[in-house]
C-alpha cells in the first residue's frame, strides 16, 4: 500500500483482523454518486449520527452561539494508524478539542473530513469511526459536517483525517503568551513525551513489553477546573503536541520577549519514556504529547494550579517546572541535574515525523 | 513523486518554472519546530495574513455572530493541481464558500489545512497560496486558522488541501429538498460539466486547443441576488460538484420522494464540453461543476429566478431545465431530443476520480 515496500500503515499494530470476504474502499466511494452515499449512510452515519449530520446538506445549519467564537483545524497523518493508547480517530477528536480548550473555548461542533486510499479495508474504517464516536461522546461534542475523498492506491497511506472545530469562548479567556510577565510560573499537566514514544516504539517495532501508552486524551476537564478555580490567574495554556514542551516554551519566549527557565528534575517523565529516550539519545522535552499541556500562571498562583490539576486522575502528576525571567542571552534555559543553567534547544524539525 | 511513474501531479500543466536553486518541502517543515514556523511565517502568512491568523494560536478567537451558524468542510485532492480556469487553491476556497452560500449562509471565516508531500517545491506552494489569497479576497472571507503537515515522498501527491468554513445563516434560509412540491421548477445557473472536462482534458493530455475552462468560481453573488429578489420562493440550491447535475437531482428526488423531470434541450452545454463528451461517451449531466448550481423554486417562480441570474455575467446563461412531478416509476427522468421520457442514471461512482 505504501510505496516503499514497508507494510502499510494500517497493517502495523492493527487490532482488526480482515476477513476473507472483506470490503475495501474503491475510487467510486469518493465520487459523489450512489457508492459515496452508501459509504456515508452505512459506515459514517452508522457511527456518528446526530440531528445535524443526518441532514447531509452542503453545510450544517446550527443554532446561534451566545459568545465570541473559537475556530481551529488540524490534519492527522499519523503512522501507524493504531498505537497503544489511541488511534488516528481518537487523536483527531482529542487534538481538535484540546486546541479549543487551551484557547479558552468550550468545544461545540466538529467537522470530519476523510482522505481514504483506494483498497483501505472498510472494517478498519469502521473501527476508527467507532473510536471517533467514543471520543466525541466523551468530550460532548457533535460532528456536524463531513467530507470523504478517495485517492488511488499509492498516493496516500491508508487514511488521513482532517478535523475543524468550533467552540464558544468562555470568560475569562486566557490572554495569551504575549502577556507573560517576569516571575510568572510554568506548569506541566503530566508526564511528557508519552505520545511520541508510543508512536515511535510501535512504528519502529522496538519490541518493548508492554508498549508505552500514548497520553492521547482530552484536556477539557482540567482546563475547565483551572478556569473555575483560578481563571483570572491564567496567562496561557498550550497542549505540547509536535515539537513537545520545548517548542511551546520557545514560542512563548518569542511572543513575550522574555526568558523561560525550567528545572529538569521537576519535569515528570515516566520510566518507559525515560528508558527509550536514553536508549535512542532523544530528549523527552522534544517528544510530542497529545493530552498534556503547559500552563503559565501569574506569580504565586502555581501551587493552586497544581493542586487543582492533581484533583483529577488525568493530571494527577502535574508539576511546576519553572518560571519566567527577564530576557537573558537565550530564550529558554534548563537546569539539568546539579549543573548550571544551559540553553534548551528549539527543535529544528522533529526526531520523528508523522506523530500526529 | 507519485508511485506509478506517472509525472507528479504538480508537474502537469504547472505554470511555475522551478529554478535550479529551488527550495523544497522537507519532513521537518511539518514537525512543529523552527522550520514549521519559518514555513508559516515566510510563505503562509506572507500570502494570507489578517488580524486573526497573525495570532498563530491553537485556535482563532473570533467575534460573536448574531444569527445561527452554518459549518462545512471539504478536502481537495484534485489531480493535476493546476487546470485551465483554476488550481487546487482557488478550488478549495470557492468550493467551501459555495457550500456555505447554497446553504443560505454568508461565508465569514475559513480554516486551511495543508498536507504536503516531502519534496514539493516551495515556489509552487507560493503560487497556490497566492491563488488562495485572491479567491479569499474576491469572496470577502478570511482564513483565520490553519495547519500544515508533511508526509514522506510517495505517500501523498504533492499537495492535499482541507478547508472548513463558518458562515452566518441569513433569512430566508432555503428550507431544503425535503420540502419540494409537485410543479416546483428546476433551474441550472450555467453551462454544465466544465470543471470535469477541464480536469479530464488536462490530466489525460487530450491535446485540445484551447483547453476547455473550468467553471471554478464563486456562487456568492448569484445566491445573494436570488435571496434578495425571490428569497421566499427558493426551496433549495446545490452546487453540482462530484456526480454532477445528475447526482443533485437524485439526492433531491430521494429527499422529497418525488420525481424530478428535465428536458435535455434546455440544459446549457458548451460546444467544447459537448465535443469531449461525445468523443469519450460521457454524459455532461454526470460531469462535475465547481461554480454552477441547481436551484428549485416554487411553481411559477422559475422565470423570475432565471431573469435574476441572467443579470450577472457568471450566470448569464441560466435556464429552467425541468419541473418536479408526482412520484413515478423512476426518481429522475430526462426527455432527450424528441424521444419520450427516459430514466436519468444516478452515477454509481464517477467517470473520473479526483476532480476536486
Amino acid at each position: 500500500m505504501s510505496s516503499n515496500n514497508n507494510p502499510a500503515s494500517w497493517q502495523l499494530n492493527c487490532p482488526v483482523s480482515i476477513p476473507a470476504n472483506a470490503e475495501y474502499v474503491t475510487l467510486a466511494h469518493g465520487e459523489g454518486g450512489r457508492l459515496s452515499r452508501k459509504l456515508i449512510q452505512e459506515h459514517i452515519l452508522a457511527s456518528l449520527n446526530n440531528e445535524y449530520l443526518i441532514a447531509l446538506n452542503d453545510a450544517a445549519q446550527l443554532p446561534k452561539i451566545e459568545g465570541p467564537l473559537a475556530l481551529t483545524t488540524d490534519s492527522f497523518v499519523v503512522s501507524p494508524l493504531f498505537f497503544p493508547g489511541g488511534d488516528i480517530g481518537s487523536l483527531a477528536i482529542f487534538g481538535t478539542v484540546n486546541d479549543l480548550a487551551v484557547s479558552g473555548a468550550k468545544p461545540l461542533w466538529l467537522t470530519l473530513s476523510l482522505i481514504l486510499e483506494e483498497g483501505f479495508p472498510l472494517a478498519i474504517l469502521d473501527r476508527i469511526l467507532e473510536s471517533i464516536a467514543r471520543a466525541a461522546r466523551e468530550t460532548c461534542i457533535k460532528i456536524v459536517a463531513g467530507d470523504t475523498k478517495v485517492v488511488p492506491r499509492g498516493v496516500a497511506d491508508g487514511l488521513f483525517i482532517n478535523t475543524a472545530g468550533v467552540g464558544e469562548l468562555i470568560t475569562p479567556i486566557p490572554p495569551g503568551p504575549a502577556t507573560l510577565q517576569v516571575d510568572d510560573e510554568l506548569i506541566i499537566s503530566g508526564p511528557i513525551g508519552r505520545h511520541g514514544i508510543a508512536v515511535l516504539a510501535t512504528r519502529e517495532e522496538l519490541g518493548l513489553e508492554p508498549l508505552p501508552l500514548s497520553d492521547c486524551g482530552s484536556l477539557l476537564q482540567s482546563v475547565e477546573l483551572l478556569r473555575s478555580g483560578i481563571g483570572n490567574q491564567v496567562r496561557c495554556l498550550r497542549d505540547a503536541t509536535r515539537g513537545g514542551v520545548a517548542a511551546v516554551l520557545h514560542e512563548w519566549a518569542e511572543a513575550s520577549e522574555l526568558t523561560l527557565s525550567i528545572e529538569e528534575r521537576n519535569v515528570p517523565v515516566s520510566p518507559e519514556v525515560r528508558g527509550v529516550c536514553e536508549l535512542l539519545g532523544l530528549d523527552p522535552l522534544h517528544m510530542a504529547n497529545e493530552g498534556t499541556m503547559v500552563i503559565a500562571v501569574k506569580p504565586g498562583a502555581g501551587t493552586a494550579a497544581v493542586e487543582i490539576l492533581k484533583s483529577i486522575p488525568e493530571t494527577a502528576t502535574a508539576q511546576q517546572i519553572g518560571i519566567v525571567k527577564s530576557r537573558g542571552i537565550v530564550p529558554v534555559t534548563i537546569r539539568r541535574t546539579l549543573d548550571s543553567e544551559q540553553p534548551l534547544d528549539d527543535p529544528l524539525g522533529s526526531p520523528l515525523p508523522r506523530i500526529c
